[in-house]
């Protein structure tokens, strides 16, 4: 079983505006792209309680200050709540990205095929040109108001900072690893935890962050150390260097709170031992599997940072 | 009895290289001035167990990438420790200032009088010319290998974002007022807490942040509540939005990691009630009090932000 990132490269195609960057539409998209091939396996997913085996990245790659002239507008209106400030105008031709990972190989076909059906001739794959949906037909994705043509999708590693593929085992090698001194994480869309109380907790401690990434390999693998590395983290990792701040992505017209920014955990324990590899796995995991709440809706994109 | 924040503006004499930005001549350079004034008063300070009666800035104002020439040379010599980083050129005639807070009447009276002793004519303050020490002679400070002539010394509140006075009794009013929702501060320079086991905490959690500030009140007034406000604040107060990086401060050639930015703590409890309005004496009192470790040094240099 391998474990998939895929970048979907996206040319905006009218003028638009969208409310929120957050992943609400990307993840409606991304569902309607598993229903249109597997109808079953889309409900599936839906009905799926606890950790999804996908995520959704809200809408990336726009160029810096695209929201000032909006922003300007909407001084002049005084209106100063967070949802007016995330309002975006999206100008034609404007090149963005969206991410998804998939934590199985079925939806991954599911996903690739529908693409291919659509392109025609299917190499090289979603190159082709037309205008009906169907054989032949130029793949598009809408995001509420929005209305993108796909130009690529990449998935290889290497090919985009973002994309990647690895199998279980591959992950699992890492247990034969000695464990490192330093787990470095990168935020990079806002992150925060469901802490038991129903509380949400917007700091990444390592108990949080190791805890949930036990949590996504338990639901996908059933291999369940959750508690032993809760306890490991809790007791044994120190925060390090660390440049945090709190942000928000709007998801159903609420401003979800969550940290973005880079982060290090350094290992007071100098044993290496099964818990401490433990971690170097999920830590690897994490560029799959996201980290903390709302994965499926943006939230939580991180990747490990290797210096 | 007041606490006062005096800022000392200063100007470089030659060209000079300081080691670090640190504290640690600040001190040195604030000690002897108590201790040309008041010997027994210095050796006092010096011999204080616990939170002493004062906060001393490291050197603050320098123009921004200040130091870029000289890291230059530094990669070139391919030299990489945070020791060498922090090394700083001053030009001659570059403008900068320090800051010290004193929560003594009678140190107050020591600081000023040493600066009034070395000026004539004493009115305007500091503004005399000369070239001997004593009547007469221009008010400076040495630094390490660092020469500053002193141009101006502020403590009027208005006069300086870090300037001011206020009295004891005007804080104590603050348990006659509501306590506020939300406490916003602003860490200035690294600020990191001492743990009961001798570790050293880089973040700001509400229980770390109140509790140190209730025992900094303890060492000035006797009034014991750092229990009473450690238990409130971590019970009734929750992250709201930060902004928070690591920075280090070299003390004796040791890098101090400590956090700088802004946090705001939301209160959850709605009751407004005694130690609430505590936390809302707690948090004006940083201002004089400084925040965690060697705030002598340079460190935990702190300001409430009122939105």
């Amino acid at each position: 079983m391998r474990l998939y990132s895929s970048v979907i490269k996206l040319t905006n195609q009218y003028p638009a505006t969208l409310t929120h960057l957050g992943g609400q539409h990307a993840h409606a998209a991304f569902l309607d792209i598993v229903r249109a091939v597997d109808e079953s396996l889309s409900q599936r997913l839906h009905d799926l309680n606890g950790r999804k085996p996908f995520t959704v990245s809200p809408l990336m790659g726009l160029p810096k200050g695209f929201n000032r002239e909006a922003r300007k507008e909407r001084e002049e209106d005084r209106m100063k709540n967070s949802i007016a400030k995330s309002e975006i105008r999206l100008r034609e031709g404007w090149e963005c990205w969206l991410r998804v990972t998939m934590l199985d190989d079925g939806l991954f076909k599911s996903f690739i095929d529908y693409f291919m059906n659509l392109t025609s001739p299917p190499s090289p794959l979603l190159k082709g040109e037309g205008s009906q949906k169907g054989e032949g037909s130029l793949p598009r994705i809408r995001l509420g108001d929005a209305h993108f043509m796909v130009s690529e999708i990449l998935t290889t590693p290497g090919s985009h900072p973002w994309a990647g593929y690895i199998s279980i085992e591959e992950l699992q090698k890492r247990l034969d690893e000695p464990a490192p001194e330093k787990f470095t994480f990168e935020l990079f869309t806002p992150t925060s935890f469901r802490l038991q109380d129903k509380e949400v907790a917007t700091l990444p401690t390592p108990k949080l962050v190791f805890g949930n990434l036990a949590g996504a390999w338990r639901a996908l693998t059933g291999e369940n150390n959750v508690e032993a590395v809760e306890k490991y983290a809790e007791k044994n990792l120190t925060l390090g260097t660390y440049k945090l701040r709190t942000d928000r992505l709007i998801l159903h017209s609420n401003p979800q709170l969550g940290s973005v920014g880079r982060l290090e955990f350094i290992r007071t324990d100098k044993t290496d031992h099964f818990p401490a590899r433990a971690l170097n796995l999920l830590a690897d995991f994490a560029f799959y599997s996201g980290l903390g709440r709302k994965t499926t809706h943006g939230m939580g994109m991180v990747r490990r940072v290797v210096q």
